[in-house]
């Protein structure tokens, strides 16, 4: 699946690895992008021993592995996440969270986000932790986080396929970015949810 | 960094499939035997309300995909865990641990124990998370919970290159064994983390 880029559109990706838009990039790559900021983020909490947060390794479904050749696996599939990306812990409190990049302009599509992926973070809620979704609106150059309560309740109640950004900018809270970390989001749990 | 898995990675028996214990039984199909154990009690804790643990899926890099083919892996390696095996929340709290089982019948050897666990679970201590093993002695018919703390010590100063049935009972807390739950160590996090 490939994207016309209107101009003038910058990449959300870390800045090291940072392309120039083409025509051929993937709304994938966009995700990754993304994706590799948070876990940039996450390192840079780590060394700075601020939290602990890791992503959770993609399952993949292994069907054959030849050991005549160390244990290669030769048939495998990716198997789809029954969780979030992220989780960890901050000031002893369980975090688990979920990120998202979309490129729509005036709206978050509510497609981005799996139904089992709302079903753990509402189990996640009911045991205490913290949860909530990093949202990156990449047209709009911002990002926010949005309570996990929020987007349940939007995605249980709502009456319509894709968040404005109104709402977003309404309901959720916006990210600071910079070098490093990119996108720090830390604060603003002690600001939510530890106050 | 890749490693080579023992050819018994791919055989997952529960407590119904157990065999009974032979010496033709690798390390490998025990340690799964008991990490087998260990996930059905967690998906009875997760299906009872009581606390949201899960295994991390085993990290592997994938190399090549066959995307002709529906996305087929046609080249990986198994990688190994930078960190333990579970992690969740109970009560609010963050949960990290490694289960480990050993068929040794006097003693826990450490080389079960890889050093990125140790220096994993430092990190979680520091930032307030409940930290542990659950230690499986096979031969003995015992499951132990010991404190991340105890191993860690004995890890960098024990002069021992394993931990002695004796010590593990004395510092270690029993782990009540059932049907279901098949090891009920939950109600020790109240008495041990949380009291």
């Amino acid at each position: 699946m490939t994207f016309n880029y209107p101009k003038g559109i910058k990449k959300i990706e870390g800045p090291k690895k940072r392309k120039a838009p083409t025509l051929s990039t993937s709304a994938a790559n966009r995700g990754m992008g993304f994706e590799q900021d948070i876990n940039d983020t996450n390192s840079y909490y780590l060394e700075k021993g601020m939290a602990l947060i890791y992503k959770r390794p993609t399952p993949i479904n292994v069907v054959k592995v030849d050991y005549t050749k160390g244990a290669k696996i030769t048939h495998a599939y990716y198997e789809q996440q029954s969780t979030t990306d992220y989780n960890g812990v901050y000031k002893g409190r369980y975090v688990d969270f979920e990120a998202k990049s979309s490129k729509n302009k005036t709206s978050f599509p509510m497609g981005n986000i799996a139904p089992q992926q709302i079903v753990h973070l509402k189990r996640v809620i009911e045991h205490g932790g913290i949860a909530f979704f990093l949202i990156n609106m990449y047209a709009a150059e911002e990002t926010y986080l949005l309570k996990a309560d929020f987007i349940i309740d939007f995605y249980e109640h709502g009456d319509r396929k894709s968040i404005p950004l109104e709402d977003i900018r309404k309901n959720g809270y916006l990210v600071k970015e910079g070098i490093r970390p990119r996108f720090d989001y830390l604060p603003l749990l002690d600001e939510i949810f530890l106050k």
